[in-house]
């Protein structure tokens, strides 16, 4: 195996301006790390990094923090974050939190240890929500909510709620169930917002009996659809807080015998790939996941470079797509 | 900020204990391992890991190659992958290689050059297909085939493929189309060696026609499916070898009038969540990707702490589960 004085030799340096090249390349003259590279090319010399990382006290890594990463939804962000990351020479390190404050706090430590240099976040948190992470550690939200505390990119739920229970209104549906997020995650409640605006907009009733609170997967939507099918005055479409719970949902309103969209349309969010594979295929709001990671994680390179950042929130704008889970009411 | 030397103090030990005690825990007796953690605790002391890596030369991160990232079979493995590193003190770095030797190769490196002390591949790699991981670096395939070279934990994907054609056999069908992956994938071919190996036992002549190549993605479920369609004589039944592939063809049976499973029996492999919400619900072979993902983890430990492996390939059972999509052939 070839050493760093091998480099040095052929490069015609000397070892400290070699281990400057890789650990402080920005003090090294462009000549003098152009040699350096091509000896470390010829001569095949595998750095060690860990002293670069030592001497920089900078671990060149990030954390994802993610709710669930069986999540398809999420699965998209960290494929962009992941791409943005390998590029600005940066890795990402997976922290699944399943849902945990105690796993959180775990990886938060990482940063706080030097093991990581910033975090990326994944969960939605509000001025009211619970943010684990302290202030001093680089941190952007990449799937914000309004009231995000700290740098954020995130979509106008609640607008983007509301065009969708709109369009459901311009279909002549008046009794519109919604299946909800937890209740105190922040994009429930922003879309729940969005959902209220609507119906006041048409002059519909709130009605608290139309709300069923899933979790955002599949099983809880399954469940929270009887809810609905079991009603003497039964909604005509359903608006779920996101797709997995509307795929759940679909399930067991057929199984109760309830055509989509003759009888009930169901509506999703988000556009995970299996909206379009469903029967019948979801109506829902797409979320631009993958400019939205790689936004987040130049957001975060650029308070761990110590640069200025020009907005500390991005909203981005997101996309109604109509399929054939929606129809009029029946008159 | 509290430094190393408020530890010591507290603790009433030398700077070059509490400095051990955190980057050679096993040089330290317990009694004074003990009053290093509790003065840590006290004074809220974050020592910088980047010192202990550095000495140990060790970045206490593996690397996870997965092919893509939103396909949720891998994303089962991660999880399980993820959790068993957490537990054991390792970082999990994520490897989005999108199926190219360039990225798995610029991933390779980052154990090359010590910030991950080795590789979780999820890629299917045999003596036929490349292997682009030089022998000196610790890596378990945890998605293994027949024929993996190194440390692998796999399931018998030809025995598992020879159960589920057996099963269509008995229920009548004789043409049994095949959607498949990519040939070269070492899946494909041992998962078309358990198909033959069924149809042989049966005495029914192998038809190339009845082969269909997809890449593990819907959509190329969704095309290879057309070629069944538009055949004369076609098939009954049809054997997809990822669930993915078998969604993506259930929509165009569907858009092509083709009942399922009165007309076609429809059958996938793995068993991803969304396999028992599509409509009808899928027929298919569940791998424990759980415990796989926990024993190909602990596989690799041993090989980075140097510890003898009592087996290099462990092969796990699989589970054949019945739902709804598979039907007798009509009469």
């Amino acid at each position: 195996m070839s050493s760093i004085r091998d480099v040095a030799r052929l490069a015609g340096v000397s070892v400290a301006t070699v281990s400057r090249a890789l650990s402080m390349p920005e003090k090294v003259s462009s000549d003098s790390l152009a040699k350096v590279h091509t000896a470390i090319a010829q001569v095949g010399y595998k750095p060690n990094m860990l002293a670069r990382n030592f001497r920089s006290a900078r671990s060149y890594a990030v954390v994802v923090l993610v709710p669930d990463i069986a999540n398809p939804f999420y699965s998209l962000f960290i494929r962009a974050l992941e791409d943005r990351a390998q590029q600005k020479g940066y890795a990402v390190l997976l922290g699944d939190t399943r849902g945990t404050t105690e796993r959180e706090i775990e990886y938060i430590r990482r940063v706080e240890t030097r093991l990581a240099d910033g975090i990326i976040q994944l969960r939605p948190s509000s001025e009211k929500s619970q943010n684990n992470i302290p202030s001093d550690i680089p941190c952007v939200n990449a799937c914000g909510c309004e009231y995000t505390t700290g740098p954020a990119i995130r979509i106008d739920n609640r607008s983007a709620a509301k065009t969708m229970v709109d369009y459901l209104i311009s279909l002549g549906h008046r009794r519109i169930g919604v299946i909800s997020g937890l209740k105190d995650n922040p994009h429930t409640v922003d879309r729940l917002e969005g959902y209220k605006d609507a119906i006041r907009g048409a002059g519909i009733e709130f009605d608290r009996d139309l709300i069923a609170e899933g979790d955002f997967t599949m099983w809880s939507g399954l469940n929270a659809a009887f809810q609905f099918c079991n009603m003497k005055n039964r909604p005509t479409a359903i608006f779920s807080m996101n797709d997995e719970m509307a795929i759940g949902a679909m399930q067991t309103l057929k199984a109760q015998g309830i055509r989509i969209p003759e009888d009930m349309s169901v509506t999703g969010f988000d556009d995970i790939a299996y909206a379009k594979y469903c029967d019948p295929s979801l109506t829902t709001i797409s979320q631009p996941a993958e400019e939205m990671g790689k936004m987040a994680m130049d957001m975060l390179l650029r308070i761990i470079e110590g640069e200025p950042l020009s907005q500390t929130e991005c909203i981005l704008p997101t996309e109604f797509i109509i399929r054939k889970s929606t129809a009029p009411v029946k008159a």
